[in-house]
């Protein structure tokens, strides 16, 4: 199994049925299998050899599909680039994977000169974008057109495919590597349930594409033979118009993203009845906004996913008809095919059904490691199974309800942020003498990043000042949205702050 | 992806849903589950040890499917033996892969004293009959009551989970060594191409479980969680009361089968219309059966596969909708999921759209080999690909033609003759100076077995005689259905037999 298979096998299935679509341009998978080995053959060209990495930070698009691809089809690793990160977290992963080529497009070509000051960009920048490149950097039309196709380097199976990097527990980001068969194997047993994306799709890329969730719709599209319909980014209007004017017929999305497409005067009337199915995942989703979906798209199914890029990512789908059974909502559904999902005690014994333990998960989309990482992959991966870091537990009819999670994370509106990662930063400052990240519930995140400070004697900051200070080293999204000041904070008798406690006391007041 | 993955499920998420229907037997996946991993600790107990072979000679019944699971789960390999061979040919199987035990039913026991005298029996032979085990045999009811569960070994991926034969172009049969992978993701694929078995099947074993079409969809009824249903073997009446008293959703077939099913007055006025999906390969089907099939079963999608068990066994798919497009008459479909088909020059060159050469298949179902036949296996899959010996084209949209057999090898009613095996089953009679085996269309059974025959001089045979020889030799379905006689067989310049030349004469008289 290879990741450019779905290109193989358009060419001689449906050559002219549209593989991608992006705003006015449309693509066939005739013309993508082409530009695709064109592209191939002119990284080969600029040096690229089999197994280097290049990273990609563009917002959704054809290109970024074609480049994920050519990559592939060369032979080589592509590492998507998460696009909200600070330029100090960008340079991080470029570093960490060694990239040799960096692709970006219009929106972030003006990050390439201040990375290339952080010592920390590929000599090689490929720019993707409507205009002119910029200086130094090498137009991906003009590399396509003056290229001759090269044949598939044929990559598969085991193979490292892609680098995804998620936040770290230590506060360094780690670089999940999975291979042509995890992604692929992923995607063909989330297909098989029957509740994910099926052939013939109209799949909108809403989500990020540097997202695992994104990432297993594009390869069950590839797979399957749909059509990729692309938003540059989430926006209710570009997402309901692109719905609408495509006939969209699958997309996967965070719970805000539900949210913000159901509620937002921006998406009212328009015609979202071709959407058959709305995979959501990432946080728990209110049950408010669920309705309200379910009440905005009648003729949708909806399909939650309980997922993790470890995994590539899904571990279970809690399907359609679920959706009406009160008793499950907040399940995560049940394990797909071939995914093995059980729940262990503290010892790595199996616990009863409706105990509360560590949620383990072992199958084909089984991540190879993170990247030069050894001793983090032996701790989450020592057994065979994955541990997730979440605990929760298993109904006696196989439904998972998650119940917190083990690892310090918050996931606030799909992202992942470490709870070290804010720390470290928010430590960073002078005033600050002590402080503690958690997260905590919010309607439109599903949590927000929550900070309790407790100040340096005789020293003052405001809440606005320390977030400015966070923003300047972390992503903008890991920067705490309230901030509460405190006299001190809860230690355990080992001097390990109590958060459970903090998180409790931030639900009652 | 292992093949116990499914009894885990079962225990996981439905462990009341049936897993098994035979006759008055419902056995849900809690008991079908109990009774594997009794059934493996008893195997462990009577000393199999891991990639230990275990023969199986039975027609259908759950306990086929138990025993098959339970040699799984103990770690050790399957190997189902056709139960229309004759007693050498059974014997070469269960020499040939080393089977250390053999389970028979009640059909089967009294062929155990006939093995024995070959010398080809293991010492432990198991018993799944109704009735008391005869003498020397061990029941399998009573190892299940006296063991208790053993844990899943937890073979999986790449490892040796079975053995099929299939007939060999030499004479002697071939081992085809399956992975869990290489069944696993074979029915995935198939499963995600939207059409084949789906989840929640109620899967009608109606082909016999030692062939490659009908394990495939054992391997997705149970990574779904459907229900398995059997009937011991194909008849009109068995499986048309099977359907209708058990609401059958899927199955798979033969076209013989589908004739029978549809032509037989044993199976008129039964109410088929439970049958959602009838997937049929093996062999060309005739228009006007596939059309009276189509009226029968007027709610019934039908599927067509070309398979293969080199390829575990499905690699291409003529979907429900196909069979309403003239121009598509004949063609065996296009590729699945995950799965590449080419077609080569006799220089391993690809072929344009349209141009005859020989079929070449790549993907995760592919076998591991043929088991301790190395040249064998490096003939067929030298450059990575499996060379399956059939000559055919595709149209420019993918879709498959199978035009001729480059191996000599005949298929009648479903099942493989090579020419090889009963060319030296006839030379061996006396009266026999040389003689050519062919296949010649025949309305029933696809292909019949044709022979050839130039009598030694001044010698004497009847039709009816050299049948008769031919079956103390090999199975009854490969002696030839009609012989004819000739004064001398048609050379090439080489001294090889024109056979394309008898085919064509054959057609024309």
């Amino acid at each position: 199994m290879r990741l450019t298979h779905g290109l193989h096998r358009g060419l001689q299935q449906y050559p002219d049925r549209p593989a991608t679509i992006d705003g006015e341009r449309v693509r066939t998978w005739r013309e993508s299998a082409d530009r695709v080995a064109r592209l191939a053959g002119g990284l080969r060209w600029l040096r690229l050899s089999p197994g280097d990495r290049v990273a990609i930070l563009a917002l959704n698009s054809d290109a970024y599909h074609e480049c994920q691809l050519a990559v592939a089809w060369a032979g080589a690793v592509f590492v998507p680039v998460n696009t909200r990160w600070s330029v100090p977290e960008i340079a991080f992963a470029l570093r960490d994977s060694g990239a040799v080529m960096l692709l970006v497009d219009d929106s972030f070509a003006p990050s390439v000169a201040a990375l290339r000051a952080a010592g920390a960009c590929p000599e090689t920048v490929l720019y993707a974008g409507p205009g002119p490149a910029p200086a130094g950097l090498m137009p991906l039309d003009a590399l396509i057109a003056g290229t001759q196709r090269m044949q598939d380097a044929d990559r598969g199976d085991g193979e490292l495919a892609a680098i995804y990097y998620t936040g770290g527990t230590t506060g360094r980001p780690k670089g999940v590597m999975l291979s042509h068969a995890s992604l692929a194997s992923s995607a063909l047993t989330s297909v098989a349930s029957g509740a994910y994306v099926q052939p013939g799709a109209r799949y909108l890329h809403a989500a990020p594409m540097f997202h695992s969730a994104d990432a297993s719709g594009w390869v069950a599209v590839n797979a399957l033979g749909g059509t990729h319909v692309f938003v540059p980014r989430f926006s209710p209007a570009a997402v309901a118009a692109a719905i609408a004017r495509h006939r969209v017929t699958d997309t996967i999305m965070v719970p805000a993203m539900v949210r913000m497409l159901v509620d937002s005067p921006d998406a009212v009337g328009a015609d979202l009845s071709s959407l058959q199915r709305l995979i959501y995942g990432g946080s728990p989703i209110a049950g408010a906004v669920l309705r309200r979906a379910m009440e905005r798209l009648p003729g949708t199914a909806f399909i939650q996913a309980y997922a993790m890029t470890e995994m590539s990512p899904v571990m279970t789908l809690l399907v359609p008809a679920d959706h009406h059974v009160e008793r499950l909502r907040g399940s995560g559904g049940r394990a797909v095919p071939y995914v093995d999902i059980r729940i262990a005690d503290e010892f790595g014994r199996d616990v009863t059904a409706g105990t509360t333990g560590e949620i383990l998960a072992r199958g084909g989309g089984q991540m190879l490691g993170y990247w030069n990482q050894p001793g983090e992959t032996q701790a989450v991966l020592d057994d065979g199974w994955l541990h997730t870091g979440d605990s929760g537990y298993l109904s006696d009819d196989g439904y998972l309800f998650v119940v917190d999670r083990i690892k310090d994370m918050i996931i606030t509106g799909g992202e992942n942020v470490y709870s070290a990662e804010v720390e470290d930063a928010l430590a960073a400052h002078p005033a600050v003498a002590a402080c503690a990240v958690i997260g905590v519930p919010d309607a439109d995140w599903g949590e927000r990043v929550h900070a309790v400070v407790v100040l340096a004697s005789g020293a003052s900051a405001s809440p606005d000042e320390l977030r400015a200070h966070v923003k300047t080293l972390i992503a903008a999204y890991k920067a705490p949205r309230s901030v509460e000041f405190a006299e001190s904070l809860p230690l355990s008798g080992a001097g390990k702050v109590l958060k459970r406690q903090l998180r409790e006391r931030s639900r009652t007041t």
